[in-house]
């Protein structure tokens, strides 16, 4: 498998880390988001959306969004499994999930902050605050929708809402947000990093990563 | 069952769609976005995270998060089934499903939009072209994902990528986005917007709609 990813992207993240909990191997290939490799033509017929990651079956068969690729996975390699089988746990695994998948990282994805700087002539201090506050308000949502536990999110062993809230964890301290407010999203990351095979998903340690 | 939901919330329109293809009943309760029901600490008490929908299951449970509400109606109630069961189609859907449901909607959701025009003196024709930028954007990646078919997205019946699309198409109309340049995305539509149960969850159907 070939997935393509950029060291920073916390999507690329979600699905780095999966297949290392699953032990699938993989090639990695850098698609640098800064330098705009995801708007050209080649990567364009990976993936018309022009995002990261996308996963490249041994086929050719190519998948695009991180969800829909940790789905996949989840089915192609049940063990161990990213959500619970009982429907009302994995809802509640899922809302937690897309709390970050869909409520914070999309609105501060790179291109949006890259059209709020070209058109309404926003700061780098205007991008950062813009971030927090979509941060804020989307962790406030998590913590109160996480259990009380002593270590990952919802399981005895790490998942679906695991993987979004480490990834998210990092693009936080990147941008400065203390997550002393948010003591359960905290131990979370605290449990997933104490793991090798979720270290090894993290940004510094990719290959691509300066 | 009790879906908390607005007319013209294009997540609550994709819940509400379900339900009634699926034949389960449901008591719909507004909450109106615009005039800012979702912030009260009744409705905050119901969904931390300050959006709908929300469902209220028969023991009072409360379930967020559009599609994870989704997954659990598909688990609760089988059929029809809202994603197919073999897993590289599954994945198709859910890259198209997520496109919308990630790359679009949460973008031009009402509190981002407010944002805009409360931090960035963004005006409502900057508001309209934002929309529009991010719809064009994320439809056309959808319209190079989609198959060549006669009438719903993927399969013979209506999905998950079926329902996303079509709620999706409502606000492109209702932004004056046209869909010439996406034919495929103009089928589904066309393709739900036949059945009953589907235009029974649009959202000048709804009870709320002025």
């Amino acid at each position: 498998m070939i997935l393509y990813s950029y060291w920073r992207s916390t999507t690329s993240y979600r699905v780095r880390a999966a297949l290392n909990l699953k032990g699938i191997a993989y090639e990695q290939r850098a698609v640098d988001l800064v330098a705009g490799d995801q708007r050209t033509p080649d990567y364009m017929a990976v993936n018309p959306a022009k995002g990261v990651p996308a996963l490249e079956l041994e086929d050719g068969t190519l998948l695009t969004q991180s969800l829909a690729i940790l789905d996949y996975l989840d089915a192609r390699q049940p063990e161990p499994p990213l959500l619970p089988a009982e429907p009302l746990l994995r809802a509640r695994v899922l809302a937690v999930a897309h709390s970050i998948a869909l409520d914070i990282h999309p609105v501060n994805n790179l291109r949006v902050l890259g059209h709020l700087m070209g058109h309404f002539d926003a700061t780098s201090e205007d991008a950062r605050a813009w971030m927090c506050h979509w941060m804020t308000e989307g962790l406030t949502a998590v913590e109160a929708l996480l259990p009380t536990r002593a270590d990952f999110a919802f399981t005895e062993a790490p998942g679906l809402a695991d993987l979004c809230i480490t990834a998210q964890c990092y693009n936080a301290h990147r941008w400065g947000l203390s997550l002393d407010p948010f003591p359960k999203i905290a131990r979370v990351e605290a449990a997933c990093l104490a793991l090798p095979e979720i270290r090894a998903a993290a940004p510094e340690a990719q290959p691509d990563a300066p």
